[in-house]
Formats: structure tokens, sequence, C-alpha cells
């Protein structure tokens, strides 16, 4: 048995998400489809993570083992050749023991993006939640201060997912500012060792509220104590939301 | 009578271009159907230029006269409010005298953007053109410079046009380039006293020859002095050019 990781990216705006679902196409089916198309096997392909309907990523990370004698060196461009416009592999790498890719991740980077400014952008609306008409960044960033670091991060998730625990340890929580006039650029950058369901997007909900001065920063604090789905801002919309990277340990399992 | 300038953003890849046709809906249209709704007149709206099906614009400049009593600050936030996801105004200006957005024109300032390396970025796909594997931004730089200044494009337009005279003024040709493997963005800016049709579409897809290396950045030369169609590059495809900006002079006619 041979063990690859592949590195996924893909524009999230016509599938049901990662998971492959009864109501509509979804990433893992549309690789899976072309892994097929490939070497011939139907394979289960594990991502690192689920991402949700609408959701995009720069670098997914999977796992799929295989049987099939083709060299490593084929895959990348095999697979692309099956593959439609909007999802590409950006690496295939054959792994030397047996990697998985949820098991071996330590952790994820994703990044939020949000437009602000009096008038919307209509070339970024694809990749950036518009939110007017303008975001006060100083307070976002005092805000995600109080979020960073390991937390019950229970009020920043959507009810109903079946997690163990809803403690996470967020390593990083980095806002990036653009203005140019009338545009503001607010990208929100954020590393975990793992997410919560909608975590990332209850966040940027809730740093949105803060920027548009309707809680001070110091409402993030009393959100995250309060484990309360329902103190938190709204969940800001998949769009603007696109996984980064993961990471794996340097020397592979 | 009162004279407005109005600076418009689209995203073109629904339009069959600025102007009004036959064959699907136009920006024009679109933009005329909302100063109707707002003002109640049915206006013809002229841009500086027209842009073709799929071509964007991230500030087109348009006049339009009016009897319109409303107050100049609520045309903006009125058009938008009237006007699709993929169309925004920007800028509505009155304007002391008789402003006409071609006769007035100095200049204009184009983008084209082309992404290259071995794999192709799903997320830039709308805006970027796809040019694999690996472009000589160097070799394209050296095939720019003999495209600047005052020059016959004869050989870098569609024919079929129906100008008086092919004799334009490029006044600046710059490629901006950056390096994320395994990406690669190279953007064209190119600004000229005018334009030939699809005299940049053209420009740009020689200049892709010469990144690939089927020509020396002297065979840009040697088209031009053709005045030959037929001798320079492919015309790029639309989606990869975007109309930035139009010069007027300082003081406003």
């Amino acid at each position: 048995m041979r063990y690859f990781k592949l590195t996924v990216a893909y524009d999230g705006k016509s599938y049901v998400g990662w998971q492959a679902q009864n109501n509509g196409l979804s990433v893992q089916v549309t690789l899976e489809q072309a892994w097929l198309k490939l070497t011939g096997e139907k394979r289960r392909i594990t991502a690192s993570g689920r991402t949700d309907s609408g959701v995009h990523a720069e670098a997914q990370v999977c796992s799929v083992r295989t049987e099939s004698s083709l060299p490593s060196s084929v895959f990348l461009k095999g697979l692309n050749a099956y593959l439609p416009d909007d999802i590409v592999v950006i690496g295939a790498e054959e792994m030397p023991g047996d990697f998985h890719a949820i098991r071996d991740a330590l952790g994820k980077t994703y990044r939020y993006q949000i437009q602000s400014g009096p008038i919307r952008n209509v070339l970024a609306r694809d990749f950036w939640w518009y939110v007017p008409p303008h975001l006060d960044v100083a307070a976002m960033r005092s805000g995600a201060k109080f979020l960073v670091g390991k937390h019950d991060f229970a009020a920043f998730q959507t009810t109903g997912s079946d997690r163990l625990t809803t403690v996470r340890t967020v390593t990083e929580l980095r806002l990036e500012y653009r203005e140019e006039p009338p545009f503001q650029w607010v990208q929100i950058f954020i590393s975990a060792d793992g997410f919560l369901y909608n975590m990332v997007r209850c966040i940027a909900g809730t740093l949105a509220e803060v920027g548009k001065g309707k809680h001070p920063p110091e409402w993030c604090r009393e959100v995250l104590q309060s484990c309360d789905r329902t103190r938190s801002g709204p969940t800001a919309p998949p769009h603007g939301l696109c996984l980064i990277s993961v990471d794996y340990p340097k020397t592979s399992p």
C-alpha cells in the first residue's frame, strides 16, 4: 500500500462543501472521481477537516491510500487533467509511512476577508464579505487579543456540533489592514490547533460588530467567558473564508 | 440642464460589454435603467470608451445630462440602490460645464493580468489569464519597451474597426511581477492617449509569446513596424483585462 499527501486548492462557490452530501456536489466527490479516472481505483480521500458550503481553500491537505503502480510524478498533472476549473491539486507527495490528514494535523490557519468602506468593491465580491460603511480596525485588533490562547470557545461555534470538548488553543489571531479609498480591506488570519464548527465565521462576525462600534473590544472577552453562542456576533458568510494552510510535523510520520 | 460625471466599476463577466447590443445585457443599459428608476428620466449614458464582452472596469468614466432636481449628493447612493451586485457607481459628481466622457478624455490606463507557473490558481481564474508553465518577465519587459511612444499600432488591433488613424501614443507600458511559488503573477499596465479595438489584448497576447520564449523581445518591434495584424500574437482573453482609469484635464471643462 502507498500513502499520498495531496494539497488541494478550490473555489468553494459551486460546492456543498468538502464532504460528500446528498444535496449537491462536494469537493471530495469531485476529487475522488478524478482519482478514479486516473488510477482506476475507487478510494476515499480524507481531508484535514471539512470546509462548509461556499468556503474556499488555498491549501487543503488530504490523505489517500493507493495500490496504483503509477509513478509518483504523474499524480499531480494526472489529477488536474480530470479536475474542473475550480479545483486544482497543487501538491501530490508520496509519504514514507501511514500519513493521515486528520490524525497527523498539528493545526490550521484560516483567513477571513472583509471589505469595508462606503462603496462595495464589485471585483472583490466573490472572496470578501462587504461590511459598510467603515470598520475601526484598531478596536478589532484590541478585541482579537482576548481570543488568543487556550480557551473554551463554546460561544464561537454553531450549536449542534458533536465535538467532545470546546476548548481550543488559538496560537495567532492577526489582522492585516489596507486602506485604498473608498475601500477598506481587512484580513483576519487565525491559527489554532483545531476549530469548532463555524468558529472562524463566528469570530469574524463578532470582530465585525466591534469594528462597527456596536460593542467595545472588551465585549469579546465577555462573550468568550459566557460560553454562550447567543451572546456572540452573527456568523459571517462563507465566501469570505479560506483555509490557508494545515501544519504537520516536519519529519513526516 | 445639469451635467454629471459618473465613475463606475463593474465585473464584465455577465455582460456583452459596455455598449447596448441585441445579443444580451450590457453595462450601459443596466446603468441607464438604474438612472431611469432614480430620476424618472430615460437618458443616454456615455462612457469614455466601450469595453468588450467580459472586460472589467475599476473606474470607467461616464457622462450624462439631466433635468432632475435631485440634490447632487443622492445620485451615488440612489443609483447603487438600483444596480446589481456586479456594477457599482463609485463617484457621481456634478460638473460645472458641459462634460463629455469621450470628447474630454486625455487618455486611459488598462491593466492586463496573467497568472503563470506550473499550476493554475483557481481562486484567481476570473480575473487572470492562465499561461503555463513559466514566463520570462525580463524578456517581456524588453519587448514592451519597443511599444512605448507614438507609433502606428495597426498590427495590434482586430481588423474591421473603423478608426480614422491607427497611430496612438503609448505613454507608459509597465510590467509588475510577483513570484509566489508555484504561482507567477504578471500585471501589464498600459497608458495611452487612445486605444484601437482589442489593442491591449493584442499586446498582452504578443508579450505572452515573448514571455514563453517563442520569440525574442525584438520581435515586438518587427511586429509593430509590419503594421500587419497577422504578425502579432493571439488576442488574449477578455477576463484578464480591466479599465483602471480615465484621465481628464485637472480643471474640469
